[in-house]
């Protein structure tokens, strides 16, 4: 069953506007067992629309516009379908009614260009009672045509509640789909790779993608079969694979993000967490903490950015600054003992480096970061020379700080082995 | 002068990968005087990439197709290309000579598989002598083929050094375009959207666009005027009735950061600031030492999550916590107030409040926050009532901290006028 996708919007074409949604479409309508061949952008022309909507209509099971359904003289959607299709527009009275209905709602004077939205082509069938701006779809012969409004949380509120039901309902898909995306973190991409090509020729169903979303890397295992019984055989054997191949560097699936991941095996197990930084400048603490209820686990974070803030909040002692510099080990060990002790948590974490563009030398080049991380075995402290510029280089030091945590949540690891350690 | 982007991959159309990269080439080749009409993307797909190549050839003046320009076998742009032009393959020696030059500086062995990313349609001019996958242009009359590699930063640095410069020697743009974004902070949608109604309704070369990027609001700005002088002129006064309109809400265009803004202020007036945040978890720290510098006027953050660290770290009284509530005037005033004591710097600035989805009581729902600046002249605080869900409230409570401080140093104000201000 295969599809294509249509956004018309002048602030698209001119990149105003990105046009993520259609991607978004792409990968949800993907799960379900429907392949998309094209996504098509164009501005408000519609001459151009019509020409694109005939030949997708011709060429594949269904298509998706999305865009232009606004009262605006700008908004040319229906009558370029109806135009594309050779059927006249007709006035939806169910439209007409709950334009009336929102003026009122909203206390706003009654406008007669708004009713130019009430005006679909023949056979269009709503697509919501719920909103004024509903969508709707066409049945034409075998092919469904579904318009859809260019706001990207009403289209994918229609997409997930209403499209996809009613394409299983008249496109059932011919194949069965499992999709999953993996999350990893710390392996080297040759690694990876390696191990993926040796999977995807192991079976013949799946196909995996491999995306690095530094400093995380995701794999997409999509596996297609002709039933579900062997869509979730194939899918487990694939899974039990991955996991046993790269064990611990897969951190979650599909939405987790590493700090929830962190979060729920810290409420699990009643314990707390402090953190110090100093070059990643609060980027820990603000990946804690936009999880909601993190304030049962995340006691306090200090960005302790001046050697003053250092020895005045952490107690880090002045000699080890004086004679070791910032950037180093007993500071490192100092920031994470120190903020462990003071916020009397169960963890602290540390993080001090160079993220540049300046501040490098030769022995302690940009990218040097050395993390820290006190627990009640003890506290230690290890050095990494991470790659990129300013955010890769604090990207990649706050990933790790959490990953390391994650390791020693998840299966008792007080060093960890990384990429990108150095001997410091 | 008009063109189509042609995107291919399987990676892309799975929505496993949202193609940004051609959005952005659309935005940048507007701002040089080029219409993009269709954004169009393709799985690696040889018969249909064939056909959609040849009807953009044929529709627009120039073409950008990115992608599919590899070593591997789903690697097929250069096949369709010489396909679609009715050009045969060609080996071009160069990109040989530097393929094998770079299997030797990575010491890896030699791939003769690789060499088909030297197989280039006959006529095609590598667009740069730097890196092994240069990607080329090749000229069809009065036409023009841009092949890039679809990895997005190499696709940047080639349309930015390369392809603008070379549309500009072979098809110059019959019109001058004038583009900027203006960023907007702390106005109402509709007190911004009936003065741009006004300007666009005075000026008919210029098109406004209104794009919320909450809790920002940007407005984009294009003349289209025959010659340079008449764009600058109608550019320039668009720009001082913005400016006379909106003002002290305006605080940066185009790729301005709010929090580079504020750096570049307390640079040149040579002072310091240190924050200490609750509900926004070292939001705002995060995004202060995001800026290459930050360090010469950024001293210290805490985020003191917890009263107890409140109390530790900044000596706010037991007594205004167990009668106010952490989330109160007193606590933000003794907050902003306490970090700007301890790290002596010319400016403290506090956020506490209830960022939810829990936390929330009828007197003190969720969105409510006590947001602190202390300077020299004294400490005042005010609160706010923010929408949205967590990330949102925590986004708008940054950003109203952060332009706080801006109007201050910009304007000498102590207490700007906000939207979403509340009694308290």
């Amino acid at each position: 069953m295969q599809g294509a996708i249509l956004a018309v919007g002048n602030e698209l074409i001119r990149g105003q506007v990105f046009n993520t949604t259609s991607f978004w479409a792409a990968r949800e309508l993907l799960a379900c067992g429907y392949t998309i061949k094209e996504i098509l952008t164009v501005p408000d022309e519609k001459d151009l629309i019509i020409k694109r909507l005939k030949e997708f209509l011709e060429a594949y099971n269904f298509c998706l516009v999305s865009g232009g359904l606004g009262p605006t003289t700008d908004d040319i959607t229906n009558e370029a379908v109806a135009a594309a299709l050779g059927r006249p527009l007709v006035v939806n009275e169910e439209m007409v009614r709950r334009i009336k209905e929102r003026e009122q709602a909203l206390n706003i004077p009654h406008n007669p260009l708004r009713l130019r939205m009430a005006e679909l082509p023949e056979g269009a069938v709503l697509l919501t009672n719920e909103r004024a701006m509903a969508g709707y779809y066409l049945k034409i012969g075998e092919k469904i045509l579904f318009c859809l409004p260019g706001v990207p949380q009403e289209f994918r509120h229609l997409l997930k509640t209403r499209v996809l039901a009613l394409l299983e309902d008249f496109l059932p898909p011919s194949e069965v789909i499992r999709h999953r995306l993996f999350k990893f973190f710390g392996l080297r991409e040759a690694d990876i790779n390696l191990k993926l090509k040796e999977i995807e020729d192991a079976f013949p169903e799946v196909s995996l993608g491999y995306y690095p979303v530094l400093p995380e890397i995701h794999v997409s295992v999509l596996v297609k079969a002709a039933n579900e019984q062997k869509a979730d055989e194939i899918f487990s054997l694939v899974r039990e694979r991955l996991e046993r191949e790269f064990g611990v560097y897969i951190f979650g699936y599909d939405d987790d993000l590493l700090e929830a991941v962190i979060g729920r095996l810290l409420l699990e197990r009643h314990e707390t967490l402090a953190v110090a930084e100093s070059c990643t400048g609060g980027l820990i603490a603000s990946r804690i903490t936009r999880i909601p209820g993190s304030s049962a686990y995340f006691e306090r974070g200090v960005v302790t950015y001046s050697n003053q803030a250092k020895k005045e909040i952490l107690g880090v002692p002045e000699e080890a600054l004086q004679k070791y510099g910032a950037v180093s080990e007993p500071v490192a060990l100092a920031m994470a003992e120190g903020v462990r002790r003071l916020a009397r948590t169960d963890y602290g974490l540390s993080v001090t480096g160079i993220a540049g563009p300046t501040g490098g030398s030769p022995e302690k080049p940009v990218g040097t970061v050395w993390i820290g991380f006190s627990c009640k075995e003890g506290t230690v402290a290890r050095c990494f020379l991470f790659p990129g510029d300013r955010h890769m280089v604090q990207a990649y030091a706050a990933e790790t700080a959490l990953d390391w945590l994650r390791r020693y949540l998840r299966y008792g690891t007080l060093v960890p082995r990384y990429q990108f350690t150095c001997r410091g």
